[in-house]
């Protein structure tokens, strides 16, 4: 799943940081695309923990933030993120991790997210 | 105290964490249900641990959302959390601890705790 | 200095804790009401800390508050609070401390470190 | 560098905590002017760390200040800062390390950190 979400990275021509964690929030696989910036190291594993709560955490974001003291709350909690860029790993409808990725615009990650999880519907 | 809160989870059929403090702010009881999220095992700590200071920390939000340097400062300190589901532990008046729950929504969280604080009424 | 802010306390009926720190940060004196919020035990150090910076931290919020930037920038320093009832130490114009108090509403807490802070025209 | 902006900040009459990273996000260089606000001395050092994804934390701020998401969500990483006063240092287009400086105003701090920078124009 990292190989396939930086291989998506290098079509977009942009430089990521790629976390997956399995259903008990441990960093199962890491990879770092030489250049890519320190700061989405932590926050693709922020990205990838956040998203076992079930949700991306693009959609986790949409869907706190009109209630400033769940997005204010929430935020502050020491491995969750609202920014999004993460995506729960799920088979047959079950959490089984996340997956996280940083580096680049929101967009951007979302999208290598998404290629790191065409690996399971592949199998 | 744990065991009435989850079992007020199964009939809501939510997956919940609940912690209980006593009122040096330490964990004394903790119950986490299968597949309950692991951002809640944090939340309901925070939430458990606020709620010494007197009020739910529902209460507390609305009581600080008006006044934005409150808001934000508060929610900066380490254990605290400005999310729906805790709630003081009283007896006589006088503040004994915190539960907090964390897994649901924010309804289902403050729903739980409020049936784990019924154990103290039947007694 | 803390004995004061504790007086002062007792005559409003809150309960305070109350920090005082030297020019290098440190902790010099401390001490916790009996029932006093433990929540404001931190509350008051970040106070005490961040008013070294030479304003009163009411003040200091006053002054960021506009600038969305450094009010959540700021606030994510780890001993800085944003939240009034710290206040600095001067001798001759020159910050030697600061004091910090945390446990009543915003209002008793600035109050509680003024009194604090009398003990210095005393002498 | 460090020598640079201090000289600088006598220039601009202000109190400076000046720091320099890598590009390995690691401290290399860092200065303290006497009387310089300690809470500088953690924001010089989120600023350069912040400024290694390759834009100025104050730019970093005006490009995510429209985003709630991003601008809450990307504050809470542990070293970033949107606070500004970081700059990149860059050689032929490529980030080699960070320049932050802390305890002025946010122009101030700017200012020095640029005249950090141009030492490497004299070279």
């Amino acid at each position: 799943m990292v190989e396939a979400a930086i291989a998506r990275a290098k079509e977009l021509n942009c430089k990521q940081n790629v976390a997956v964690v399995d259903d008990g929030g441990n960093l199962k696989a890491f990879g770092r695309m030489d250049g890519a910036p320190l700061l989405g190291t932590e926050g693709c594993q922020r990205k990838a923990f956040t998203a076992l709560f079930g949700v991306g955490t693009k959609d986790f974001y949409n869907y706190i933030k009109g209630e400033q003291g769940l997005l204010i709350g929430l935020s502050h909690f020491s491995r969750v993120t609202v920014v999004g860029g993460g995506l729960p790993i799920m088979i047959d409808g079950e959490i089984i991790g996340g997956i996280g990725v940083g580096g680049g615009t929101e967009e951007q990650d979302i999208d290598c997210a998404k290629a790191g999880l065409k690996v399971l519907e592949q199998q």
